[in-house]
């Protein structure tokens, strides 16, 4: 029997300002991607959020980002190894602030926006993102796209989910098809469900050249930014469980993992 | 033998911006303020300060404040209890998280600036504050002044921690003279050394007006902003050794106290 | 024959968050109240809003508010004149830039949130703010409420425009019915435009006591931020242009007004 | 007779953090760099330095950087044009506000840290800066050193003036060695002086190989971070006066130079 995580970015509006439809996602999804306040979210907004994921049974994780609001931490930014790190502890401290408060815990970290895609590719990111979670917790789990962090997770003993994205087309390696290439994203909603079925029931998604390869995802991302998309994150949600798929959030650490930790304070030395 | 902790407001510097001899100040007192990043301090200043605070055996606590860096958080804004919440739960929850990553606990609250004023003479404000450190950890000492708060976390089964203020001017009802009147800050070095010697041996201080009133201090604060208040701290400390006083942070909590919890979410309700 | 400016707070999204429908309000409005970035707003959408303004003739104004975007500005905040004063220069200059790019000028200001309220009210607050209009362009109208703002405004020789609201009930006094009370805000459209009616033909407003009052109004300002605000405004508009009353931009200063100046420096030296 | 104009970053104290010796450095300097509020500053430190300017005869240039005040606009970000354009008219804005207050002009533009870096090199930065001087006043003149923004600038009809640094050492081909190799600061205040000299009475400058290259340089860049720094500071003006050379701000622009302007909507199209 299969079993899969359903996830989403939640937790993204700001002061007046209301982003998604939280309440929507909240029912359909069985963890929560949860913005802690740099490039979105606020203490109220986290405080409801993590709230509403603890009424519903919802897993908690972590969202953190660049400190970049007006870009919504979708910009690049060249920051030191300590400042990433820094800037993770803070923010996870923060959410796991709302967690105690609310009687749960931060169960995963999952980079936001630009933070996310630059983890994916460099080392030295992906090492800092690894640092401050050790740093926070080891038990929480690392939950990325396949690449350099979830690369040096596994390698400092952390757990790591794979995430997949219902909507995205994919490419022979396994990578995702760029938003800016033609196709990249799927609109056809049969064509969502059934490849997101597949995904899960067969193991394997089809490829932008028509290929099927293998494909292991432990946390399905869906979108909930538009009315449209809740009501195909509904139908996806459905589909899984009428082919016999298992609705869960991700597994919590029973044991602490045994992580390799490298001090945080190492990271100031390297600095200019 | 009377035991009393020294403190001061540490890790107040922002980026490029350096505040206040923290080096200096470390090797003197016994509890730290530490900023946590709404009105002074960033992720870094706030690994840095707590790194220290643990090399040197210094106890750490959070110093919360209204979001406002460019006032410095001493800008009276009108907030809700809500806001008052979420916002101390977000930062304290941040510091912790550095906390963790260096092996030790937050273990004490002291709010910063026009948020402490306000707690002080505040019900509501005093019991926003109270939510929050009971929501985080009731195990964290609360440190402030006589007031609002300081009633308000006895009631509810927290520890309490009275500052006392070594160069500032006294009133015969034990509250400051306000920094508008003259003759509020004490600039004689040998006079302030000479009266906290008496705070703490005698358990009294002259007022303003020349009686000697009875004052409970727990913890003792010192200024590092300028070179001048670093020699003054480090004389300060010296007389009470002198005098015989043990000078050691607050004492952790090593039972949970029995606190009266009040949930967060039901101050939502309240909110216009 | 009888003029009227219909007017709208506009341009407050800010990065990834969109907020009111601007593009179908510049449509019915003759002004505009630009949000400058402090309280809504940031440089891209300025620079949207104040070249679709002027792509339909609509005539640009600025609305600077309180530094506390969490906020929106709506959270009262302690300040000092020179601390006002300045944050208006700022956002006040900040959309002259754009207005001199796009080859129009800032020709009204109308403060907003907390600060509007707190200008009506206090003398202090109300004397800051005309420190900064008669310090940037002395040309520019004053739009505000009735109050301690519109007299500190005409005593110095500033052209005041007094803002009526379509929608909010008015007591006997001409002052509005708080917002906390029953019966503040009307709803029934065929009563607001009935009522916006009578007080552009017939010069008066009925009070919630059921007295008509007079009620001079320059500039009526309409909501625009949920659908039904927009098909209001649009009926606003047609119901007045149906009466006869012709909807134009306040008149721009073809005089310089003969402004009594305070230089700016003088508030310094009254700060703490 | 030779003419330099010596310049300085001037005004980048924010709120109760203090940064560099304004007062000292003001006193030397011919043109001062105002930071805008992005990086550095806030509405009451321009204020005040353009005051100080104005009573000094000091020339007003903005200094406009990334909106990163934790990273004091030092880190590289990802922007697009119109992201940069719009940040540029909003800054230069605010200063122009207290220009105006003043009864001065803002004079030049000199982009800040990373960005100055950042434009040096890339010809769309550059040409995203001009837009945004073009836009506001084509009579700024650009302050910058060799390379894409001083390219643009003379392409689209904009003043420019060539930079140069007191302290920094030189390669062959004109530009600086950076700041992470061996010998790419001077601290010889002698050397440095000597230096300075030579560069405006013989217009060459000694590079790190030991050949003298020509150097046109029309503004000479000191810095005040440090007592040293203004002592150096007021010796190199002393040794230049005392060469004969002329200390003076560059000229304003008494006609408006032929720009060719290229609208700020057009950028938009391009963007993701």
């Amino acid at each position: 029997m299969t079993t899969v995580d359903i996830s989403a970015d939640l937790g993204e509006s700001f002061g007046a300002y209301r982003l998604g439809d939280d309440e929507a996602m909240l029912d359909i999804v069985t963890s929560a991607h949860v913005a802690c306040g740099f490039h979105a979210g606020d203490p109220q907004v986290m405080d409801r959020t993590v709230a509403a994921c603890v009424a519903r049974g919802v897993s908690v994780g972590a969202q953190p980002g660049f400190r970049d609001l007006v870009g919504f931490g979708r910009r690049a930014m060249e920051m030191t190894g300590h400042e990433i790190t820094t800037d993770l502890i803070y923010q996870i401290g923060a959410l796991r602030g709302f967690a105690a408060a609310h009687g749960t815990t931060v169960r995963h970290v999952s980079p936001h926006g630009s933070l996310a895609n630059l983890a994916a590719v460099r080392a030295d990111h992906a090492e800092s993102i690894v640092d401050a979670v050790v740093a926070v917790d080891p038990a929480m789990t690392v939950v990325t796209q396949p690449g350099r962090l979830a690369d040096a997770a596994r390698v400092r003993g952390l757990r790591v989910a794979i995430v997949g994205y219902a909507d995205r087309a994919y490419r022979d390696d396994g990578t995702l098809v760029p938003r800016a290439e033609p196709g990249s994203v799927l609109t056809d909603p049969d064509e969502v469900v059934e490849r997101v079925r597949r995904m899960h029931v067969d193991g394997v998604v089809r490829t932008v050249t028509g290929r099927d390869i293998e494909l292991r995802c432990d946390s399905l991302l869906v979108h909930g930014d538009t009315p449209g998309a809740v009501g195909l994150a509904r139908r996806i949600s459905a589909a899984l469980r009428a082919a016999g798929v298992v609705l869960a959030a991700l597994p919590a650490a029973d044991v602490m993992p045994a992580v390799v930790p490298v001090a945080v304070a190492d990271h100031k030395e390297e600095e200019p």
